[in-house]
């Protein structure tokens, strides 16, 4: 049998022969790999097609197992028409910038903010919708503390102050002579998969749980130069002070050792500038760590000798802790995986093999291993990993 | 001195010291590269910054180099105000799907097409306002016979047939249960850069001259797995004649070997489903390979001994020679380069230090090295490569 024969057994796509398909009994070689069903996914994608190393950090991909279960004969469907109506007539017009087509409206982040301050929220993105590592910046999830400004970006300025020889301020303009760095990577919010707190499992897709993660290319300048530009004084300067231009002032407080490390003010997002609720004109970029201190609409970095205990580094964005303190500044994104397919809202149709699709990414470096389980944990199988 | 003096030099941020920037000599540490003006490029973007190895084919990356001039003093701008006006006042919504800010507006494809039949022409992306590799799924460039078509995609269906044992029709739903593959992969029009025949080089942007070329992760199917479940006829099927289901059933002949090396079924580009300009509901991806073998809105791949010697691969898509014949099945996107900027339409501001940034690409393999010239090829230097 050919390696195939995991996919040919199928039969989910429409034969054009009379009568259902046939009730070949399970091929020899679809040996389970872990309990409760899952088989291994052949390797009939050539090595080839397989993508090489991306990230160090921000490390995502793709697993996929299959579960077996009982054939049965679908309905003929009706064979394709000669000519559809829409090659009868021409097409439509060619637009300067392309919208998704209509027929995927349902496809959109899913909206939760506080009734009483509705700028105080999130929006989630549809993991279980999409497919491989990059999110369409129209889906990259949302956390606002204040809605999102209309900065204009002529009068927008970045003022780095503080324990610096050479205080500076920016214009988009000025940050545009400088060499620009693109990276592929996740933002994460810290308070993502918060449901998973419920004592019993919550019932809900992917993205509803999950989706307060994204990832996309980012460009913009490293830290680092901007930093130097302004001799910054490393002997003193120990945290920086990021603060946004909404009208929450969401600020966080960074080691100066992280912002030498891999940081950098992103203007660009998936190629284009910014989206306005992605920090439009610029935001801080801090490659895996917890969302918070990816300041948005950035207008300030001041030097300082300690951090600052602003409100989103003290009362929020900490983990309380049973004895009723809490941890603070803990930065770093955890490694975390999630299933997006199958997903809660999507018709499985009817019994047959299906690929258990999801994604794995961390803040601490590249993903080695996935390993799945349908049992409860009795058994586990490794699954293939896909990166961008 | 420190490596990041190249950017110390420039000076183009503003002081919040009283008067203009000091007149600073040259660093010593400049040094040429190569005539005509060229510096290198200092290395204070971390290594850990610079992405790994990307997709095998459809390499890109930045180059930069910096040309230096005299400086001159700039009338000190506004400080940044305390409490701009968006602080004040609450933020905009949430929104389902996002867009880009209204003061990026002039970011947009620059849509160049016949006027006597509008459906057919070209868009083109505008690379020189792009970072990075990934391009925007608003900005994809497109090209088209006879229009976008508004197919309706659960009356979509793809058909397979010919020299196949088990002829099969597929719908979109039928292909989204098969595993999925995703790759990074650039797509150009076969007739992308044309101006350049020009015997005289035009003055345009960067995107007005080599814009029918784009870069997205797209996922998808592979076509070997499709061609083996209807049972293809390896012995006689030496090609797959495909078919688009837009007005002017685009169609082009596949060599059957391609077919089964890399080529797939793209449903998703960028993480979301294809947008309707860029053959919503499915297309081909045939990577490294002229634009137009990637049939959008596919609806149809028939297995055939012989190309079908279709209008697209006759008439159209083919190569005159002087001796009047036409090289035909020229299928491989050569290597290519280009500068992104500084391009025509953007203002430099006065003499200093310019980065230089370009694009690298090819359908034979990853971009190994680019050199790039400011004496017209009497030196040359090598550039920095960045990839996603």
């Amino acid at each position: 049998m050919s390696g195939n024969d995991f996919i040919k057994d199928r039969r989910n796509p429409r034969h054009l022969s009379a009568g259902g398909p046939s009730a070949d009994p399970l091929p020899v070689d679809l040996i389970p790999v872990a309990g409760g069903g899952l088989l291994h996914r052949r390797l009939f994608l050539k090595s080839g097609a397989v993508l090489g190393s991306a990230a160090a950090l921000g490390a995502a991909g793709t697993f996929a197992f299959a579960t077996y279960g009982e054939e049965s004969a679908t309905e003929m469907p009706p064979m394709p028409p000669a000519t559809p109506p829409w090659m009868k007539m021409p097409g439509g017009p060619f637009t300067n910038y392309g919208r998704p087509s209509p027929h995927e409206k349902k496809v959109i982040r899913w909206i939760t903010s506080n009734q009483s301050s509705p700028g105080n929220g999130v929006s989630w993105t549809p993991l279980q919708d999409l497919e491989g590592v990059i999110t369409p910046n129209g889906l990259h999830f949302e956390r606002h503390h204040n809605g999102v400004p209309a900065i204009i970006p002529d009068r927008h300025r970045l003022l780095i102050h503080g324990l610096v020889a050479r205080p500076l301020t920016f214009m988009v303009d000025d940050l545009l002579r400088y060499p620009m760095m693109s990276r592929l990577c996740f933002v994460e919010c810290g308070g993502n998969s918060n449901a998973g707190w419920n004592p019993r499992p919550l019932q809900a897709r992917a993205g509803h749980l999950h989706g307060l993660a994204s990832c996309s290319e980012w460009s913009g300048v490293a830290l680092s130069v901007l930093l130097d530009e302004a001799r910054i004084d490393r002997s003193r300067a120990k945290w920086l002070y990021a603060e946004g231009a909404d009208a929450a002032a969401v600020g966080a407080s960074i080691p100066v050792a992280k912002a030498f490390d891999n940081a950098f003010v992103a203007l660009y997002q998936n190629g284009e500038r910014l989206r306005p609720e992605n920090g439009y004109p610029m935001r801080l970029l801090i490659p895996g760590w917890e969302g918070v201190t990816h300041i948005k609409w950035l207008r300030r970095l001041k030097a300082v000798a300690q951090p600052m205990m602003s409100r989103e580094e003290t009362s929020k964005y900490t983990e309380l802790v049973p004895d009723g303190t809490a941890r603070q500044f803990t930065f770093v994104m955890d490694a975390k995986s999630l299933i997006t397919a199958p997903s809660l809202g999507k018709k499985m149709r009817g019994p047959g093999l299906y690929q258990i699709t999801g994604l794995a990414w961390s803040g601490r470096g590249r993903i080695a291993r996935v390993e799945v389980s349908a049992d409860g944990g009795e058994s586990w199988a490794e699954a293939e990993l896909q990166e961008p």
